[in-house]
């Protein structure tokens, strides 16, 4: 079945619902970043299969939305298949919204999955909608008659993250929040968030790629803790686990049902922006949490997976060093293609203990392909890496004892002087927030410029954030913190915590010709106790690789970054140093080689 | 009267009213900053007389909510009046309304005069009140009948602000307002603020200290603009004039009905933080502007203003120069008070050419004074300064052709080493910011870290924002834009636009020791073209006087921040020279000396 024909068949399912427009996003009923193949709708029906992107269907007309990072993909995949590409700003709400409140008439009926959008969605497109008259109906379920070979949901196991790594136990975590809940008193807490759901109970699974995360939905209530999940999923075993920390499982499909009961009670909690809209219409309370309570507990990683998660960044360092030195290598006898270094970073880190998968789809973007942000190359599609020009690499795995996410840019052959200047500013944003301390209370979106400056100096940029939050063993992508010029992505209550982990990512991409991004993961600390502002807090850097001095001209940098460049090569050479053969550390002390001025 | 006469005459009011709690704020009709006499209701019924503070009072308690400037003179002048101090937290929203929930009991009535909170405040109090099940009155006026010796509003008569420093007459303005009016598809546009009203018609008055403003509303339709004034403040000549531009004057008391007339009307717009909550209940339809039109233009000066307000700067910088030669002066003879500095420096001013008054009460704070931010000497209370220790005047003046907002701290003998730390860390946050160039789409939170940086690194910080915005010949504080920590007060989406100005005053505050702080209004300019990333911005200093080299550390300088200070100091010799005798010329030449590395 191709694209024409799904449209047509979901064009006759419009007429026998009376429905004027359909829209089908790329979610799963859970916001997740990843899902799972059962609930690429979009895909599925458009052909394009980006990771973000929401299609507009009318009877005589179809668009997808997507932003700047996906517009030539989009427009490669559209092609022929009568899809309009709709180029949305990134920041600039739904957009497609908007153009059905112009195009449809009042009185018009604008079908979707209400599973697939938070409420927070459905509440921006009801205040444009309803201002052109236009209802929503949100219990248009038109997929699942039209798409026969639909992929079925996992049944893979869920497994225990045994409390040696997560250093809290799911009963210490519950009542934890029950306490929180306590002060806000509140009844019921309900979780829909893959990954918080995944940290409450300390139980990973593998539904999805790259995120250890499983289906499921929590509520937590004064006195019972409630899990939403398919049991087939559930060993007897862990299934008695749960029932003695008074954990009860439900199938995943009651949820609704929950919550219908449930709304009766004074005060629900829950985060608008995963949970669905159909859920939210079964609760009649108005109140509801700005900041997700598990949020930020998650955030703040505790002494014990901090303690594993520093020993993690010494193996991933390591699985570095060894793909590094293999490219070189392998560059005096043939071309690399960027596909195969990417598997090459996936075995090497597979050798590692602990190793799961990736955190996220490696990418190796050689020359002009590293100016694409979001570059993917693919076994059909990836370019030969020579020994000439730089190459930017930004990649990360998922092992039991925590996640890492890193970024080098490596000059393969003699780079010119403009490269070295891009590179050095760079580095001089990133070390200006590594080397940053700063009072308690303060927010990501505060601390965005260190990175930009010597940048902007120049008259230069970048055109992504600075840095996300990341799980432990779970999403490389989480939030709170985040650090991005825009106090709103970022999270303007968001202040860091002790404990925090965020990626420190300045980088510069030269279109057509090269980028660069430098990438190191840095947790908040505590500073100092200041008597008349309280407690300072700073950055430690965590991952463990050298930064290429080929491509840092050393005029621009001052004393004091030279210094912090210095000492972090130090750190990197004496903590990777007992995992190398001879060779391997002769070739690690030349890159960490002391720079003198 | 005294306040507990005050009290109880308020008491008996409200229980005829059947009130159980009123509250009494501290703003006029239209939410300004410096409030007519008639207003200060707040004043008059509790004594205490600073400018931030809400007065709630039940029939057994009464309490004042101010925040940590005000909590010693509070203390003082509520002592023995039965009012408790209240201690607010800034930016932690009202407060008082969540003391009011936790108090009074479900059914009960909350009074206020509706004409003194702002729509976005009523809501806000709604929101807290509703869950708690308590009703607002917002139609309760019960200091009328109780006030009896309230002071008249004032019917001093307004003027014209002379095209010659508008830059733009009163019609293009509305022509401007009209056609963005059209492309938002809006109907009426309602002004309550009165320096937006002054600057829409080039309309200047003398109802409250320190801003030019008078007390009127504007409404701006599709074809017809209304000004809400008392006519017998407007001339037959200007009446006339304002008749010619299509301007129809009406009473000052028929806003609100006009308001219930237009209603009807589709798509009205209006700033929630300045309109009367008593005229929101008037408006049918839900419509906003989150940025209020005028307000960004206003904020934007034309080249005409920008003209004038760079030779303002230069008046003002030798009336400051006259200051303090006469300060030296002074010492060598005899102590001068705080209060009688202030004084001097009007005085200085007033010699100028079309200067109108000062722009806000001089802050002058001598040794552990100037570490007090919103320190006010008086007549009766205020320090000797002597010829030792350090001192920080903080002043400004209104003139026809701009407004100034100049700070600067001087030793007064030889300064400690620490002073000297101090100082040097604020003046590199000072040109930090003052350096800058940034994207267009910068806002203020973004550049607020660069003013700190310096002090963080020490674990030194200043507990209030870096900049605000500044009228020309109007309030000395105008939003946008604005420079702080947190990007709901500077305003998410106030990007810098070229011809805003903002002041730059990072401080340092050494409490019982001293006050550190250097202040220039700075302008918004074009940089430079991006091929990549479009408009570059920068800041030009307007403020023109020289920085205390004695209180320098040089050693603590890089050479472009050394290079900054060179420059700026042979940017004020020049300028200036042409105002300056020859004793006064040497002077100058002296506190400009190039510092040579």
């Amino acid at each position: 079945m191709n694209t024409a024909q799904n449209l047509h068949a979901l064009r006759q399912a419009m007429i026998m619902w009376e429905i004027d427009a359909y829209i089908i996003p790329s979610s799963d009923p859970h916001q997740s970043e990843y899902v799972a193949d059962h609930w690429k709708v979009r895909e599925w029906l458009s052909g394009f299969d980006g990771s973000a992107g929401t299609l507009v269907v009318t009877q005589d007309w179809a668009g997808l939305w997507t932003d700047s990072r996906y517009f030539l993909q989009a427009e490669q995949q559209l092609a022929g298949s009568g899809i309009a590409l709709m180029k949305k700003e990134v920041g600039k709400g739904l957009e497609y919204d908007e153009y059905l409140a112009e195009k449809l008439t009042a009185g018009s009926i604008v079908g979707l999955d209400g599973r697939l959008f938070s409420v927070f969605q459905l509440q921006l497109m009801e205040e444009t909608l309803s201002l052109a008259e236009i209802e929503i109906a949100i219990n248009s379920f038109l997929i699942e008659s039209i798409w026969l070979k639909r992929p079925l949901l996992s049944d893979a196991p869920i497994v225990v993250h045994d409390l040696k790594y997560a250093g809290q136990s799911r009963v210490e975590k519950l009542s934890e929040i029950r306490a929180k809940m306590r002060e806000m008193d509140a009844d019921v807490y309900l979780v829909a968030a893959l990954d918080e759901i995944a940290w409450l109970f300390n139980l990973r699974g593998s539904d999805t790629a790259f995120n250890p995360v499983f289906y499921a939905y929590a509520s937590i209530t004064k006195f019972e803790t409630y899990l939403f999940v398919d049991a087939k999923k559930l060993s007897n075993v862990l299934q008695n686990q749960l029932a003695m920390d008074q954990i009860q499982i439900k199938a995943y499909g009651d949820f609704q049902n929950f919550i219908a009961k449930v709304a009766e009670e004074k005060v629900v909690l829950y985060d608008d922006k995963t949970l669905s809209a159909i859920h939210y219409i079964a609760i009649k309370s108005d109140f509801q949490i700005e900041l997700n309570l598990i949020k930020r507990l998650k955030a703040t990683k505790n002494e014990v997976q901090l303690a594993h998660l520093r020993k993690t960044m010494e193996k991933d360092g390591f699985a570095l060093l060894k793909t590094f030195r293999w490219l070189e290598q392998e560059l005096s006898k043939r071309t690399v293609s960027e596909y195969e270094l990417g598997v090459q970073i996936a075995h090497f880190r597979s050798q590692q203990s602990h190793y799961r998968e990736e955190s996220f789809h490696p990418i190796v973007g050689y020359e002009a392909n590293g100016a694409i942000v979001h570059y993917r190359a693919t076994e059909k599609v990836a370019a030969a890496i020579q020994n000439k020009g730089i190459l930017l690499v930004d990649s990360g795995g998922q092992y039991l004892d925590g996640t890492t996410d890193i970024t080098r840019t490596v000059a393969l052959g003699t780079p010119s002087d403009a490269q070295k200047h891009h590179f050095t500013l760079v580095l001089k944003g990133h070390i200006a927030l590594a080397r940053i301390c700063f009072p308690a209370g303060t927010s990501g979106h505060q601390l965005d410029v260190l990175a930009r400056q010597a940048l902007w100096k120049q008259h230069l940029d970048y055109g992504h954030g600075t840095g996300h939050g990341v799980g432990f063993f779970l999403n490389v992508h989480e939030s709170p913190p985040g650090i991005s010029p825009s106090a709103s992505s970022s999270g303007e209550r968001s202040e860091f915590l002790s404990g925090m982990i965020v990626s420190n990512e300045p980088g510069y991409y030269e279109t057509g010709e090269y980028g660069i991004r430098i990438e190191n993961l840095i947790l908040c600390v505590k500073d100092q106790e200041s008597e008349q502002y309280g407690t300072f807090l700073k950055f430690e850097t965590l991952s463990l690789f050298p930064i290429d001095q080929q491509l840092i001209d050393f005029d621009l940098l001052d004393q004091e970054e030279i210094n912090w460049l210095n000492n972090y090569h130090q750190e990197v050479y004496v903590r990777l140093l007992p995992y190398l053969n001879t060779r391997e550390q002769e070739w690690l002390k030349n890159k960490c080689r002391i720079y003198q001025t």
